[in-house]
């Protein structure tokens, strides 16, 4: 077995950490001492400021053109793959123990560039220019299918052969800790025979991943699927917050609106495709063999272990409520990139795609409310004795994800959200 | 009756431009001889430049920061109401015969800041960070639920209760006379047991029009009704591209995705809400009276005569092959508005919300070929001959609007796209 790569930072080095020399992950941040918006890499317990390495020049990825000192990653990630993989071998150099010593031996630069993360404010790393949501968890929808039409069929003709996706809204795409508001909105209650206007009473998440696209097309253009992962920058952690009782009645004919737009959460931190590299793995196999443009041969699943946790206001501690694994989604992130071109849609630096609702095969796996409590029919108990069916004012519900390699992990940190009371209506 | 104010600018008195004083239309343009673009309004047959305006110190919306010599007009309708109304005031006075003289007297300026609309290339006049596509035309609803469900039951539960809206693709919102590529994609022949991978069959126009937001919200705020209407800056004709196979297939059960992302053209003036301010109409009466929230009174429909030409590659003359008005809409676009913004979900100066299809209540009046030629079992003849029951590789469709008033008439120009051959797949 190869040694694994040390840090000279201790803090990268304990096996535990999300955050170690082998992650690297991009997010923009801010410190009370330095307020303008900043791209950095995590490391550890530390932020490295990756405008002061450019700044010192250290770091020259926009050959000239200072890319790091932005209030995202965006115009890092529109310099492409070579650049990405270039950038990450010198942060590799720069922090490794027995690497490139210009910021190991050079302590007023480190004082200047290493921020601990606990001091620094985390904000959204990407200006998203469009959000698409696809749905390709085939537990997920199984789920969904027997819930609300027939068991028989719970799995929608055209499931099995398109990476199913729509349209989400952008402007509402917030960072991690983000307080989000209980929507308000029309509720079809069954024995009324109209809707009325309230705040919803079924509020869910969706453990999601995302992905972000690292380069753009022209309209018209298309990716096959190879071109669509080689194009992918990095992935997140994607909650999305649904109101069920306002989808339901709203959905048909165009799709869910107002219960999907009042909020879309993501991690802070952007791990990259290259080093989510060692942890590909075959996914499930794909019967029917899928139409032409979204064949794939090789290992494009990703092992990522995830979990749910949720704490009540009150509570002293949050309790883990589902815990589940990427790798099970039926489409991949090329398949659903390469769908999403196939009609000539052009794409741009920063789109989000997310995966999908995550569920696995076991109850305990499911990564909504909605199919834990199987739409509140059996309701959760959480560590302080409280029962829950969907989520209540005052909770807070936090999503993990991780590879775990040998001795190693590359973590994600966390993408929470605490649930305000509704606005007055 | 009042006299109509004329402009010293004889093109703008005609009588039938669609640019008379009374418009004043935003756009951004570049020339042969000057690449940069800009700001300009269209006035008889010129596009007044801006951006010159406020370089010789006529114009001064920004108190200092230039708004107009940008590449689209969001910096100006960022600056809200107050000053689009006293820049109309302004523009007005400048080109009104017994106006101000700065520019009417001033032959250096006039040569300069002047235009001929012949030698103007028009861009998308808007940066749109969200597209919003509505579905608010009775007539339409019921003709699709006609021809695709129950004709008994053809519209469905929801849709006289909720102005019915999906997000859209705001990257492939393009200006008129961009060309479109057919889109590839799944086909599901009711033959076939599994879909095949082809170009679309059944591609359509949608006539629309759609509104562009003046105002950004933050996350969790609403706009009522009457807040909404006064955030809106203007309108645009909108031309909804729909690949009616691609659609049906994939709809179900979260919406057109790739039946709608391959483009979305839009005129490239914005009429703004003052110059339709005159043509202020009743709606249709909404039985039953929506929900609070939905509420209004007074006029908010808008009389905007709208027709759909449709020119083959080997015609000589483009067909008009439908007549219809926005005032037959049921939900107003203050309702869609406040609708949006229920839940929380914030909105950005410059976001797209397209009406839906408007289609009037008879049959030359349908906004699409679809209900033009109920599904090509109709098929309608054009002026050279040819029969079209969708829309075939080198047509042109043009959509036009205007509102007619007593000797002018308030015109949107036209949306125009030409429809090129599917790429390879």
């Amino acid at each position: 077995m190869s040694q694994l790569l040390q840090s000279w930072l201790a803090s990268a080095n304990t096996g535990t950490t999300d955050f170690p020399l082998q992650n690297l992950p991009y997010g923009v941040f801010s410190t009370p001492s330095q307020a303008a918006l900043r791209v950095g890499v995590a490391i550890g317990d530390q932020v490295l400021d990756l405008a002061a390495l450019e700044a010192a020049g250290l770091l020259t990825p926009g050959n000239g053109t200072a890319v790091f000192s932005q209030p995202s990653i965006n115009a890092f990630v529109a310099l492409g793959r070579p650049v990405w993989q270039a950038t990450r071998a010198r942060l590799t150099a720069l922090l490794a123990a027995d690497g490139d010593a210009a910021l190991r031996d050079n302590a007023t630069l480190r004082a200047q560039a290493l921020v601990p993360l606990a001091d620094a404010t985390l904000h959204l790393p990407v200006q998203v220019p469009g959000y698409t949501d696809f749905y390709s968890s085939k537990e997920h929808a199984t789920n969904v299918g027997t819930m609300f039409r027939d068991p028989a069929n719970a799995l929608l003709p055209n499931w099995l052969e398109i990476p199913i996706g729509y349209n989400g809204r952008a402007s509402s795409v917030v960072v991690s800790g983000t307080e989000i508001h209980r929507p308000n909105g029309q509720i079809k209650l069954p024995d009324q025979p109209r809707p009325i206007f309230d705040a919803c009473r079924k509020l869910d998440f969706e453990l999601e991943t995302g992905f972000i696209v690292g380069r753009e097309t022209a309209l018209g253009d298309t990716l096959d699927v190879e071109a669509a992962e080689a194009a992918i920058f990095g992935m997140v952690l994607l909650n999305d917050w649904s109101a069920r009782d306002l989808q339901q009645w709203e959905y048909v004919p165009l799709g869910p609106f107002n219960a999907k737009t009042f909020g879309t959460s993501i991690s802070p931190w952007v791990v990259t495709m290259e080093a989510l590299e060692p942890f590909r793995v075959a996914g499930p196999e794909q019967t029917p063999q899928p139409v032409s443009y979204l064949q794939q041969q090789g290992k494009h699943a990703f092992d990522i272990e995830l979990e749910v946790l949720l704490q009540a206001e009150t509570d002293t501690q949050a309790t883990t409520i589902c815990r589940t694994n990427f790798r099970h989604m039926y489409w991949s992130m090329a398949q659903q990139f390469a769908h999403h071109t196939v009609s000539g849609c052009n794409v741009r630096v920063g789109d989000l795609m997310g995966s999908g609702t995550i569920s696995g095969p076991t109850p305990d796996s499911f990564g909504s409310l909605l199919e834990l409590t199987w739409n509140g029919k059996n309701p959760l108990t959480l560590a302080g004795g409280a029962k829950r069916t969907f989520i209540e004012d005052g909770d807070t519900v936090v999503m993990a994800g991780w590879c775990q390699g040998d001795g190693y992990r590359v973590g994600f940190g966390e993408v929470s959200g605490k649930i305000l009371p509704a606005k007055a209506r």
